[in-house]
């Protein structure tokens, strides 16, 4: 079933039900975000009194509507949802995105206009997103109802994530987006009255576009179905989870938000690093390593290159380095020597060639030639390379250089620019190439370990018969 | 001796030991950013060759500056250091800032240089900042050698930071005041050969204009003193550190970055405590702390109101509050009922009013009011209200409710923006006036944390004979 949610990522048709001329109103931003966005299919504005919205025919119910409708937006108030859904279900909707709130986050009675609305949809087989939720980001099909007021890039990438919170939907979007990352989807999936996060965890387990699955989740409908499929997907690409409502009060909350059981957190997270599932415990610490896992390459073991320009940042990372089980052992002798003989006359003195290296202050005129040749003599020692240097990230050339390194090597690069608040820009740039860029040296060595512990959990596979 | 350092950072005339026409070069760019930034004493550009800089009369050697130095600011190579020295001594300078680097942190050479460099200073009694260092960003003096290449606003405010790294002070100018902070004054200490952390922790202690005390450490030259001083000024104003070099590999970094032995770091965290220090683990923290003591109250208890419109950003409040030992407790029945007749028809119906208060969605229009009428009915039976919501933080009447409501009922009112991407200067705003914004609900808890346990620390303190 989930291998044929392609028509609800590139809908060739959407009816938007509950159509607004008011752009203020979900109805009206929702039918002005496929206008901006450049959607190139047909939009079918639906709404029982309007004949016209923002210069579209509009229709009174799917009913009238002429053509076939791959995907229906559902923007009325909870009563009038399961009338709409029997609407959908006899004109053949394959899928619904129900925006609407009022349903088993209620309680009770919600509940039971939840259930009416997925009987109304099986009747016709259409498969519900929602309710209660902010649907759609696809760049690919130029769809974007999470943040529809919005100006995102519409570039695909290779990072899936599933939401089942509008705000870490919302906040994914934009601030994954700013930092770098470009998405084959993003769904804010509410109370997963139908699909549910296994189901796109099955689909873009499987798409070959999407290199890194990430997800929030606050309950899990087929923990088995789940964990069966996290475990086949894991060695073949990272799944990110950060599960909300750890905690007693979270999971009461996590109840009255999206009607989910949050389950036994402990057990959860137990069984998830079994199956390779690697565990987020914050918003930005998802963000972050799907930064770090957009990277081709993973760390070929616990050596970590640092070379630096800011001695304090040097400190905090060795200091993050040594919480998290990583080494910064001392380069052998003749890359020592080779560092020493390049740096001669090009930087202040400092005894510091050994790892950390640092090159204590650089002229901005021999700063990116210096930066590059040192991780060129140091990444083939080390397992993975980390540099906090106030870099020009925004310099093509430059990252270009680092992508060879990193090619080269295989192996990371991870970029600190020394000043981050100048560099946003450039990290984003680095970032869609591949080099992992991080504001604060602690977010990167955070990464990092996640990294590592995930080469590590790839090697400790049973080899296929293949390979 | 440390009272008098009201002429380094408000200095009447200050020279430039060093001074370069180039602005790429730091002599030329300590010069040029006096001559931006307004500085509104006497320029002396010092330099052998030239007789103009900048337009400036320039002289050969301090001792040809016809009138008195306060501070003297140095970046000459290291080996020209003692001998500048021995003439700001004759001159009898103040104050110097020595930025050059290729001292004790290069281990036994670099520490005798320093130590003729120490010696010359004494015999007029010069006193010096650094060497290896930054130098001073001081907003009240126009003086701003740590960031003197970026337009950073010349407002004076509550926060002191003192950084023995460059690198942390650089970003806690930036990112400081980015985010809001305003400064009394950041010193970037570098080797501490003369002036300490501890001079910097008395000074800003008894200097009335400073609020908050932030300092990243690597190492203490005078242990006692520093725990004395903490202990005198704790009860007084909140004293927060992030201590460099916790591991043996940090400890290394430091050693080679500022020639600190960096110490036992467990036994510094428990006298620390002890002192009531609060403690950091990173610049981010740090300067998530700065935030939240710049408000000018402190929770009255571990009850937190959360009034939220995003159900996600709830569930992860809630299970940051549950580690943090923060209680999110039911309103008393009173309060539930007030909120939900207030909120009748204005929002989707939701039960969550108990705590979190639930908001689903507010419309545009009303989202202003309904927050603060919220937070108003909420804050008398709480110690401290958080909201997530979609607010416009640059709505200076609805900065000036929540200053209202945190004035009226004495405890901070704590702010994370559902989309703090579209907020960053709001929540800029916000800071300045004393109400705590952060872009993650995790950060605003573990400050909120913070702010309980020093309302705990400050209540455990033996009442003083006059109050």
């Amino acid at each position: 079933m989930s291998s044929d949610l392609k028509s609800l990522f590139q809908p060739e048709a959407v009816a938007i039900v509950g159509a607004s001329q008011d752009e203020l109103k979900s109805g009206g931003m929702f039918v002005s975000s496929l206008l901006k966005d450049g959607y190139k299919g047909t939009i079918y504005p639906v709404n029982r009194k309007e004949s016209e919205i923002m210069s579209l025919k509009s229709y009174p119910s799917v009913l009238d509507v002429p053509g076939e409708i791959d995907l229906a937006i559902i923007a009325v108030p909870a009563q009038g949802v399961p009338p709409v859904m029997t609407e959908c279900a006899r004109k053949g909707v394959k899928f619904a995105v129900v925006h609407s709130v009022g349903f088993s986050e209620l309680g009770t009675e919600g509940r039971e206009l939840e259930r009416q609305m997925v009987e109304a949809a099986r009747s016709g087989g259409v498969r519900i997103v929602g309710p209660n939720c902010m649907g759609i980001f696809s760049p690919k099909g130029c769809i974007n109802t999470i943040v529809p007021h919005a100006r995102v890039p519409m570039e695909p990438g290779g990072v899936a994530f599933i939401g089942q919170s509008g705000w870490a939907s919302e906040n994914t979007t934009r601030l994954g987006s700013e930092r770098g990352l470009r998405f084959s989807g993003i769904i804010s999936i509410g109370n997963q009255s139908d699909l549910t996060v296994e189901d796109f965890l099955e689909y873009f387990g499987n798409d070959p576009e999407t290199k890194v699955f990430a997800a929030y989740i606050e309950g899990i409908k087929q923990p088995r179905r789940f964990l069966n499929l996290a475990e086949e997907i894991s060695p073949k690409k990272p799944i990110i989870v950060w599960k909300g409502g750890s905690s007693e009060l979270g999971a009461k909350a996590a109840a009255s938000h999206t009607g989910s059981l949050a389950g036994n957190y402990a057990l959860f997270e137990a069984i998830s690093r079994q199956k390779g599932i690697i565990s987020a415990q914050s918003l930005e610490e998802l963000l972050d390593l799907a930064v770090a896992f957009n990277c081709p390459y993973l760390p070929t073991g616990r050596e970590v290159g640092l070379l630096i320009e800011a001695g304090g940042g040097a400190v905090a990372t060795c200091d993050a380095c040594a919480r998290a089980g990583l080494n910064i052992s001392p380069l052998p002798q003749r890359i020592q020597q080779q560092l020493r003989e390049f740096l001669e006359g090009k930087i202040p003195p400092s005894p510091a060639r050994g790892n950390p290296v640092d090159l204590v202050w650089v002229s901005f005129a021999d700063a990116l030639s210096v930066y590059s040749t040192c991780l060129e003599i140091m990444a083939p020692v080390v397992d993975s390379c980390l540099t906090i240097c106030y870099a020009f990230l925004e310099d093509e050339s430059f990252l270009s250089r680092l992508e060879n390194i990193r090619n080269q090597n295989k192996k990371p690069i991870i970029v600190v620019p020394g000043n981050s608040i100048d560099q946003r820009q450039g990290m984003s740039l680095a970032v869609r190439r591949g080099i992992p860029a991080y504001a604060m040296p602690e977010n990167a060595v955070r990464a990092l370990a996640a990294m590592t512990q995930r080469a590590e959990y790839l090697k400790s596979l049973p080899t296929s018969p293949k390979s």
